[in-house]
């Protein structure tokens, strides 16, 4: 995440020597549609708050504009809208991309991947941005992560999952590299859109959903017809934003905009976090007392969907170099931070969460 | 975090409506003492990445040059030098000024307390930067979050922790309220400059000490006279840093520079932990090489610890209104942080992290 490390402190310097030479704030204007709703106001809210702090960094002369999914470029192509450059800018997790290069989906989440500080370690101190670079080079773009949702929920279910025999079949509503181990599972893995989960799941044409998290899953209402809540979702360990940018508008930008692009990012990597972080705990509460009941996933499933997943990315591997290539990098560096973080700030966890409940 | 909001919205529109008034640059000066010396250069170099990143920010007009601990000013004295205007601005852990107002530890991090995205939530969407702003009023001084180490481990020990009979008469080099929490537990915290951790185990002048985390704690060697390294270091289930600015300076900074400012620490705010959770994991290992021994604190310790510091904590709010005040608060926001920590990220983790080692 930080490109002009170098760059910018000479820059610096320079501008020190030669205070006459100020920088110039041209007037420039992008639009960024977003793969997501208005009415995913976290999501959403994160490209309003990019577009505010640039406008405040460059005396509003660098705006940044946020459109909802669908409104100038549908929500599952704006990473090819970037890359035609008929839009300069878009929020779209990589993972959307998955049927062009499956190793995309490691810049959004993988099952059974890192959490949302390990991503950020590795996107910014491991070989994450070096590794999602090479891969958005061939799309024209370049890629920082946008935002992060924090562990997802594990979907809402008609009936409850005891064991392996119930996800057999299971006709549930669930995307990406998830639907991919599901489908190694057994179950019958369905894309859906978000408005029509609710009727397709009354009228039983799908068992079971998965959306995001207790403060935007309350919006779809689904507690009221599946009321079997499962946790975690164990495919999206972390779920990161992605802000993409068409590589030859990037590189055009003055060196400032596109640090206040940067730092903007940064900022909004803790501050979407946070507020979820925040919301999420009165929506689970609303939603229990709406009926909704809480399910651990059956260790049983865990551990099959777990075995699964890494026979996925064997296969996977076999098929794409490039995804061979993140595969080992992120594994390696996955397994690391696993180990270091049950030393210490798991154990902390561990202890202090249960010692409160009884408490 | 988002002071300006409302003002950045409407300047902003205000700057397109009448381009010709441009933002002014003018150049200043600020000087920023930290509590920390050079050679924490993960503490450091925060403050070198946001001295940089302001200047990049603000066509290099703006710059705030970082001094380690001592070259301006004391390591302890940072906060007031920044109250009475000798320095615009410090790098100084809330924590440290306990003495004057023990309810500025919780702008570091308490014993049993939150964990670093919980504090971040807090802070932006609960009500921790509001109270962190009354406090600090009272110095004359501003407040923002500025970097996080994560849970830090739990110290140095020359004879192994079996249970409360090791830690009763124990001397330990423990700081601010994890050592008044040992003080109720029996223990005799001390008080020792880094420097002098080494030599004063070496002599059994103490008995153990805590300091950071692997990355850290690595420069000082203790792992060659004190071979046992406990964890988690309950008292520091995070620890945040501080950027506290004169009030009236801050004020007078144009409302970009403050926007620049703000958003440097959003940035260090994720960058800062994840540099750590890059490097802690290869320290801890070089560490473990050379002899030593992780232990986990006895779960004895850990729950007599964990009542002794609810107790301490209705202590300090029987002698202060403020501590009283922000423990309410914090302590309502952490319970609930905790019970959904619980359902979701802690459960993934859980799970995850042990069916790596067994695979």
């Amino acid at each position: 995440m930080d490109r002009r490390l170098f760059l910018g402190a000479a820059g610096g310097a320079a501008a020190l020597a030669a205070p006459a030479i100020a920088q110039t704030n041209p007037e420039i204007r992008w639009r960024m549609p977003s793969s997501f709703p208005r009415t995913l106001d976290v999501l959403y809210g994160s490209c309003e708050r990019l577009g505010r702090r640039v406008a405040e960094l460059t005396d509003g002369k660098f705006r940044i504009t946020p459109f909802p999914a669908g409104e100038i470029v549908p929500a599952l192509q704006v990473l090819d809208s970037v890359q035609q450059g008929s839009v300069e800018c878009g929020h779209t997790p990589a993972l959307f991309y998955f049927g062009k290069e499956p190793a995309l989906a490691f810049f959004t989440c993988v099952p059974f991947g890192m959490n949302r500080r390990q991503m950020a370690a590795w996107m910014r101190y491991g070989d994450g941005m070096k590794l999602a670079d090479e891969l958005f080079a061939g799309f024209n773009c370049i890629f920082m992560n946008f935002g992060d949702t924090g562990t997802q929920m594990g979907g809402w279910f008609r009936n409850e999952i005891r064991g392996m025999q119930d996800v057999r079949g299971l006709k549930f509503r669930i995307a990406g590299l998830g639907g991919l181990v599901f489908e190694r599972l057994g179950a019958v893995p369905t894309q859906i859109a978000p408005g029509d989960i609710y009727p397709s799941l009354e009228r039983g044409v799908i068992d079971a959903a998965e959306f995001i998290g207790p403060y935007d899953d309350e919006k779809l209402g689904l507690n009221r017809i599946a009321r079997f809540y499962n946790s975690p979702g164990f495919w999206e360990p972390c779920s990161m934003g992605g802000f993409v940018a068409n590589r030859t508008a990037w590189n055009a930008l003055p060196a400032h905009y596109r640090t206040a692009v940067e730092v903007a990012l940064g900022e909004i990597d803790t501050d979407q976090n946070a507020r979820y972080d925040a919301l999420n705990p009165p929506a689970l509460r609303r939603l229990i007392a709406g009926g909704a009941q809480l399910r651990s996933w059956p260790r049983e499933v865990m551990q099959t969907a777990w075995r699964e997943a890494h026979g996925l990315y064997e296969d996977l591997s076999g098929r794409s170099p490039a995804f061979r290539k993140v595969w080992d990098n992120y594994r390696t560096f996955r397994n690391e931070q696993y180990q270091w973080f049950r030393v210490v700030d798991n154990a902390f966890d561990n202890f202090a969460f249960a010692e409160a409940a009884r408490s």
